[in-house]
């Protein structure tokens, strides 16, 4: 069985090299870009990667919904096992894929899609065969861990700090998908899938954003309240349902997600046998991720050919999981869910009673009303 | 294919729970004592295992070198695939029965004999698959986290905390193999052997106790030095050979492993295209370790039927890694490879220069011949 790789970008070419200098053959690489050292394994032309009976693996690394839905589709109904890269698609497309390939009998594996160079998903699906996973949580977007750490170690602002993360290349010119939040609530999304057997949406999801936290809050959170602040997605299955949101979280200092500096990951699950598992690496990057797609190939070449789960209908709200909440604002409010309120200049440092993660959300929109660049963190026991 | 487990111990009976609760038979259970909870599945009679065509996974938890490796070394012989949570036997035997499993075609799995119930042999062995790792590194041995956790928060001495972990179970009677080294060092050699696709024997592995840290070692690290201590597992591959060694390591506070409380583990390797990857849970324990003893065995119902490599031959010596090194000493000694010295009371804290491996664990010798209670730890860069 030979391998095809859909788009040759900084994640399609770290996996065709890590292949290709470990004896695993690329067969076709599909790019609608010149690459002269592909020399014949270039093609432009879907159809003769699906026509070629040699190619039994489909690496999908193209990014975004199309033509990366279209083809996978195509890959799945052909027979061939899928593996992708690709958030966007996994989160969007997740029980049509997975009854896909269920109905073919192949397997889809998409262990780079969240966490990069960290087999996270991999582990993850692994431990669901034997354990109940009742929490995910952790920190998957390097970008945003870029800017907390540098914050805290600098005791820099957030636009400063920022903007030395587009210049490195670690944020995008439009750094919306990771400081508000969508990239984490994607890999959340899907990793609560996984953990729970269900199908979490990306609009399941609630988010508070990281782009409103400042200078004063760092203080505030590590001088005051000797605590440290990282940006997570969680997961939660309880009684009551699954949760999901993501939300920047204060930490004790000697929390493991706490020493984890720079860009980097760190992504947990929580099992009734196995207790907490933790998996720490490089959230991005050509090598890390590109290897973790190789890897999946690997997988399916030597044999592991598991089948989709059929997935559980489980009721997602954030309405059974209460936490207590910091919020920094300058509007005029007083709740009687505060718990205790610390003026200092023109601003409010709030530690809230346990409220639900549902109702905070709700509560905090009128607070944006009156004040939109008011802050929210929930505080990890 | 059905599975055997061989010894109804913690681990085995642990693997045995979780395996029939999640749907995967267990046909036979090998064990000389009673437990009447098993009805016929109880067997003291090896053969009838052996002879059971339809068992195909042997799951071996009875720890020890015989009659664990007898019976091993028969299952392999009859084309069984073996999993085990041995490190004495794994270690003792690796060559052996890495090349009885080759020529017999069967697979044989030990993920759970370092780590407990965390999947790093398995995803170490994974890693090795498309990257070049250089270094593995790791807490491997809960008690001895345990205890200087306990140092470390709460201000006791050593024989204080180690008598608590005896009293909490955490510690043997004897707890020479956690405190000396023992136990760390078979899981570095089985680590570093896979990790570099060679043999280390547990005798290769240069160990420096843990047993004559003190609590004015604590308060020096911590309060002169800013950092803190672990007692880490080691093994590198450069371009002169692969190191293999034990020794409690001056971190950073903000070092990953810096945060590891309690009993837990937390172990990493560093590959050139994934980079460092850190995996983190308990390192011991019915259930964790059980139903780690449990995923292989799945993987091997599941198809994952990889043979074991052919291990090269790579010489393994001390001598190519340099690092400076901690030492507390009442002797009187003073070489040329000290950096600073520094005199309170009747002990000198001395902080070297940088120093092979082999090196400071043969001047070990001399100062521990003047002063049985020195103490001595590498300093992580």
């Amino acid at each position: 069985m030979k391998t095809a790789i859909l788009g040759f970008g900084v994640v399609g070419s770290g996996a065709f090299e890590v292949l290709e200098s470990y004896g695993y053959e690329v067969k076709r690489v599909l790019d609608i870009r010149p690459h002269d050292e592909l020399g014949d394994k270039l093609t432009s032309n879907y159809d003769e990667i699906l026509n070629d009976k040699e190619i039994g693996v489909v690496a999908e690394a193209i990014g975004g919904l199309e033509p990366a839905h279209t083809f996978v589709v195509k890959a799945l109904k052909a027979g061939k096992h899928v593996v992708s890269s690709n958030k966007h698609l996994i989160c969007t497309y997740y029980e049509e894929l997975h009854k896909l390939a269920r109905e073919n009998g192949v397997t889809l594996r998409f262990t780079s899609s969240a966490g990069g160079g960290i087999p996270w998903l991999y582990n993850l699906r692994r431990s669901t065969r034997c354990d109940e996973i009742y929490k995910v949580m952790g920190i998957m977007n390097g970008t945003t861990n870029f800017i907390l750490d540098a914050m805290i170690s600098d005791g820099r602002d957030f636009d400063d700090v920022l903007k030395e993360a587009q210049r490195l290349g670690y944020a995008e010119a439009n750094p919306s998908a990771d400081i508000d939040g969508l990239d984490t609530a994607r890999k959340t999304a899907i990793s609560s899938s996984i953990a729970f057997n269900t199908i979490i949406k990306e609009e399941n999801v609630q988010i508070f954003s990281l782009r409103f936290i400042k200078k004063t809050d760092i203080d505030y959170i590590t001088g005051k309240l000797n605590k440290t602040v990282r940006y997570l997605g969680f997961g939660t299955k309880g009684e009551n349902g699954v949760s999901a949101f993501v939300e920047p979280a204060l930490l004790d200092a000697n929390a493991l997600e706490s020493n984890v500096t720079k860009n980097n990951n760190m992504i947990s699950l929580f099992g009734k046998s196995v207790g907490r598992l933790s998996f720490f690496g490089q959230g991005a990057g050509k090598y890390p991720t590109g290897s973790s797609l190789a890897q999946d190939v690997i997988d399916i070449l030597n044999g592991s050919h598991e089948l989709s789960f059929d997935p559980s209908d489980v009721k997602v709200s954030n309405d059974a999981l209460e936490r207590a909440y910091y919020i920094r604002t300058n509007a005029d409010v007083n709740y009687d869910f505060f718990d205790k309120v610390d003026v200092i200049g023109d601003s409010k440092y709030i530690i809230t009673k346990k409220i639900t993660v549902s109702k905070m959300h709700e509560m905090a929109k009128d607070i944006y009303a009156l004040d939109d660049s008011a802050f929210f963190a929930g505080i990890e026991e």
